[in-house]
């Protein structure tokens, strides 16, 4: 099951918000609507909004491509930026779009209709990177995990999190293939609920034995020793190992230190922000009140209360034993062995 | 508002699972529908179960008092077993009820008509000293609020939890009245939502300045420096200071401890267990799987998904500043400090 897939000039993507009740498909035929679908949550985690917003590029280019050439670089600098504005903590985004602006530069002087072809190559091999990543980052990190464990894991970071297999999820996937007998806390990751809805949905599905809990019970479970390692994903890692990822992950992280728990963060190179320094710069999103004083329409809070609802938080590197990608292991002190990765092939 | 009243020989609960929609009363005729109010959640918080607990005891008494002596006690024990098994982890609803039996064994020799009185009286005694009780530790503990402060709490301790006005909620209800600057974090407290629905709408109705947060939002708060103490209540204290209380106190605990945010336990005396040497043997309840599945109903999570729901967790004492009492303001080593209080009037 791919979270995204190009069919038919047509971007697919699974709408997340209907699971686990519907596993529903749009067709997004406009990039607007694509910068849409992912706004509004309907493609979420970080690998999969890059390849997305990628595709998103080549159904503009597609729609702008019969133009006379200054017209069609005009036109698809505005799609970029439109895309860019959608959300503003995963790096994996503005890294997408800016692969896709440099196959523009590259090729500017080409036919619109040839830049085109550029792009959609570029958007699938976007794509198909991100399953091959997943893969290597999922053999890397199961090398981490115990013949037997109790993994706890926050917010969803699997298939539909990525274009296939998942990042930390995909750890867990692989560790599971390798008959690894292995048990997954799943914190259910409030406001959206994307642990249950979406990471209990994909371990029920491969059969991986799974325990649902409120994000409150992971502390309780970490201090009576039943959690022997922590994976979590990643929407922006800077320089130094800080790591922006799905609100309550610093919690987790804490807990852990305080426990003595290995905190693992699992992520592509492409998370990587090598122009950031420390999580501090890091511009962190905050979402719609409805997401906390209201369950699917139902209101759970009285009206007149304030609310504050940030998508993400910033773990510091401190709480974090080692950041898994798809390039290896990298273990503290993260600043300059990060920055190399860039390099390495 | 009170959460418990006697009214025509009945016992007058509000359903707080009704709240914040609909403020509804429940009448009580029979020990056996406080009983199932007690399991049910009408009525939670320690401090409120044990008062309606003596109250349910009083409608048992009513209802046998008829009976011929021996008969009226064989009764009246069956009843206080059934009360005793409604929840397991608050330790108030073990000491109303030993209060009653105490009546009962001291006034034995009488008849059953005069036991039913004495019993009624005790229990409005518990239910009266509970708001004293409450206000006492008010008074305590707003003197360790800061003229201007943010204050973060977990759950509901407030007038819904106790027999009016509140333990933790108290406080801030206190340093409220003292005209102290104070602005609320509460958390939403998954997964029965007592903070957005019963601590949010009783700040609301105060209109005490308030932020509802989730769960895992405490910790950024926390780390950005924007919380300068945090009170929550508790529902067994033992010698040592391990305190039961909601689960995901703990988290809240440890993430206070590493960032120095002040972490203070409030609640009356009646809730210190002196049978108790530390939180070790606490027995903590496991509530069903749907309150974490469901949501008003509707489904948030797959079918064939394991779930663990444990309605308390122990935060360790040394994650705790100090506990404010009606007796005063404990400060760690707790040990002996507590096991005095038990003698001090």
């Amino acid at each position: 099951m791919k979270t995204v897939v190009w069919e038919k000039d047509q971007v697919v993507v699974i709408d997340q918000r209907k699971l686990p009740q519907t596993l529903e498909y749009v067709r997004c035929s406009d990039y607007r609507e694509v910068a849409g679908a992912i706004r509004d949550m309907l493609v979420r985690g970080a690998p999969a909004i890059g390849a997305t917003a990628a595709y998103g590029m080549a159904l503009a280019a597609g729609k702008f491509c019969d133009l006379e050439r200054s017209e069609f670089l005009r036109r698809m600098e505005e799609a970029s930026r439109e895309l860019a504005a959608t959300r503003p903590t995963a790096v994996n985004l503005f890294w997408a779009l800016r692969e896709i602006e440099g196959v523009i530069k590259k090729q500017k002087d080409r036919k619109p209709r040839d830049i085109y072809q550029e792009i959609l190559k570029t958007a699938e091999k976007i794509a198909g990177d991100d399953i091959e990543t997943n893969r290597r980052i999922g053999k890397y990190g199961a090398e981490l995990v115990p013949p037997s464990a109790n993994i706890l894991t926050h917010c969803n970071t699997g298939s539909l999190a990525t274009v296939e297999f998942g990042t930390a999820l995909g750890v867990i996937r692989a560790a599971h293939r390798q008959r690894k007998n292995i048990h997954v806390f799943v914190d259910e990751t409030r406001p959206r609920l994307q642990g249950a809805r979406l990471t209990a949905w994909e371990l029920v599905q491969e059969q991986i034995p799974a325990t649902l809990i409120p994000d409150s019970a992971s502390g309780m479970l970490m201090k009576d020793g039943r959690v022997d390692l922590v994976l979590v994903g990643a929407d922006r890692i800077a320089l130094n190992g800080d790591t922006a990822n799905k609100i309550g992950t610093y919690n987790v992280a804490v807990i852990a230190h305080e426990n003595h728990v290995p905190f693992y963060v699992v992520a592509p190179t492409t998370t990587i922000d090598f122009e950031m320094e420390s999580g501090d710069s890091i511009v962190i999103e905050e979402r719609d009140r409805s997401e906390v004083t209201h369950i699917e329409g139902v209101p759970i809070a009285p009206e007149g209360i304030g609310v504050f609802n940030p998508a993400f938080d910033v773990t510091p590197a401190k709480y974090i034993t080692a950041i898994i990608t798809e390039k290896g292991i990298i273990e503290k002190p993260f600043a300059d062995k990060l920055l190399r990765l860039k390099e390495k092939p």
